[in-house]
């Protein structure tokens, strides 16, 4: 990637080049797990400008399945959506699936939670599915441990996950691209809360070349500032060339913290699915969009981000939407949610470029923090 | 209105001035009841062209209420459309409460379907709430009858209709208009199936110089051929110069027969309704989007509805949002349905001007009715 600039905090504003077009960072990917965000259509996605979305390679086996995907052209061609897509690789998911799996050194068997039918993950299996998917970012697979997890089972987890990135990593080399787009190849660090496993995890990933780096296994109920320690401590590892990528995190306020630490990537459900429970996200604090005192307000959701239903949204509407149980509401909503978290990277490294990050980002957490 | 020709069957192409611009007629309303297409945002509606869509008074005077509604300036202003909104009285919807509501002189006394308190419409009072809302063409207030219904209960029913109309009228000349626009009022013609009281009745509101008639309570259950021979009789009794709309009409068939007949105006809940339940209305026919058979079809949706939803979705995309549950699913769909219907009657209206209306229609039947 390009560097454009980095600030003494350490954030960095950089571009991540892909053959679906360039990534400005730091960015945050909305979530589009079944290769659909929810209550979001793509050309509002475009409106709102976001220049990559994220969707799950175990959902996408299950549904559509490879079958369709390959016969389709990938997932760009079925979802219609032009621009660059990162995949997760299943990890994460199949960990959720905690009573459903068996891991093995040869992979992960689980069953699915759609109709209890048994699945194999392997990273070889897993690289052929993204390959079937043909997203521009995609990741290995990697085991997620539970947290707090013992020392010894968070060693020995991550040093599977560390032997399956080489296996991830071959079987990447030997194969080829399905749709004749490059696809590019993330690692993911674990670790738990451990420095030297941390440590001792990244630097092999790092040894092995990949084309950018993830740090996975936060965001599971650890203490935010432990969530920041493994965060620092895994990008002063990581090259300054590559992409850097924290997996599911986070509030707004936590994705600010993290790109004073160097990352550029972001993905999580939060301004999605706060959307539609109603919880709405803005540049003057959040709001539950059924409040009383939003009833005759004629003051539009948000005037800064700069989107237009932010801009010609007013509170009561959104309020009556919701009351009214009109799914008009929750896509406003989502709507409003992406545009602010798109507002903040955007910003951020508008500031990074400036020179004023630090300042900025303190301002702004408190403001984005305030109840409205 | 603007006749700008009439076609030997009897099909009308014209144009309704309003303050907030023309409606090309036929036209088909979409239907947002409570002040919101379902799944369906306004920019999307924008993108169809719709040049109307049509709200119910009933539930928006039980949310978000009067109140609300001039404390923002109207309906308008609270949902950022700024072309025509039409406004059903509430009459359907009250009739629609059978157990939970009371006919008397004065008006209809009712039990809310959301909390159970009670209510009472009077002709005054609707046309008051209609003010409250701002919509561009209103409805009186009116009585529906079910079907089947006695000659009887039928002529008493209908009396009491135009009875009502009459202090309609009289209350809509003494009372402004509320944001500065003007608001058209529409009588509303009833009569069940019997050809003399639906004459009667429509003489009679012929008689009060309403600004357009339409045509109550049809499509409850009689046969098609009732249907037309009712809507047939009333068109014959409306003078040609004001604008004619058969109400809760229907499918396109249906549509397409009436606009035969004379008829300018139409809405339903099928298009949207069906939508939601993964019945998709194309130029091709109509289909499930569930289908197995579209799993690998790359095809689009429909080519010849000029819509881009249409154009750019795939049937293996719809059908995998349908199956995941995805909210964008029904979004979709709603979008192609209603991008169908105003193909319909937007190629209706080419078709009358170009004198070629009646063999298209009877072509363009068989067309949508195919299975796909």
């Amino acid at each position: 990637m390009i560097i454009d600039h980095v600030d003494p905090s350490g954030a960095r504003a950089g571009r991540i080049n892909t053959d679906h077009g360039v990534i400005p960072t730091p960015m945050f990917m909305p979530v589009g797990t079944q290769g659909a965000v929810k209550a979001c259509d793509f050309n509002t996605l475009l409106s709102l400008d976001a220049p990559i979305y994220l969707a799950n390679t175990y959902h996408l086996y299950l549904r559509p399945g490879a079958e369709v995907l390959t016969s389709v052209g990938g997932l760009h061609r079925l979802c219609g959506w032009r621009r660059p897509i990162l995949t997760d690789s299943g990890g994460f998911q199949v960990y959720s699936l905690r009573d459903l799996r068996t891991m093995q050194e040869e992979g992960v068997t689980f069953k699915s939670h759609l109709d209890g039918s048994k699945h194999l993950f392997t990273p070889e299996n897993v690289v052929d599915t993204q390959r079937a998917i043909g997203s521009d970012l995609f990741m290995v697979l990697d085991e997620c441990t539970p947290y707090p997890v013992s020392h010894e089972e968070a060693e020995q987890s991550a040093a599977l996950t560390a032997r399956w990135a080489v296996r991830s990593k071959q079987h990447h080399s030997e194969t080829p691209f399905l749709y004749g787009h490059r696809q590019l190849q993330f690692a993911i660090g674990q670790g738990s809360v451990y420095s030297d496993i941390r440590r001792s995890c990244m630097q092999q990933l790092v040894d092995l070349d990949f084309d950018g780096y993830a740090i996975g296994g936060l965001s599971v109920g650890e203490p935010h500032d432990v969530m920041y320690g493994v965060t620092a401590l895994s990008t002063s590892l990581m090259p300054p060339e590559k992409p850097r990528y924290l997996m599911g995190v986070g509030t707004p306020e936590n994705i600010l913290h993290a790109i004073g630490l160097g990352v550029d990537l972001f993905d999580c459900v939060m301004p999605t699915r706060n959307a539609r429970n109603g919880t709405i996200f803005t540049t003057k604090g959040r709001f539950n969009a059924r409040n009383a005192k939003w009833k005759l307000s004629d003051e539009p959701i948000d005037e800064e981000v700069g989107c237009h239903t932010s801009s010609n949204t007013s509170l009561a509407y959104l309020r009556h939407l919701f009351m009214a149980g009109e799914i008009l509401g929750l896509m406003l909503a989502t709507a409003q949610n992406i545009a602010l978290y798109l507002w903040l990277v955007r910003t951020a490294r508008e500031k990074i470029l400036d020179g004023t990050f630090r300042l900025w980002a303190a301002a702004t957490i408190d403001q984005l923090n305030a109840q409205r």
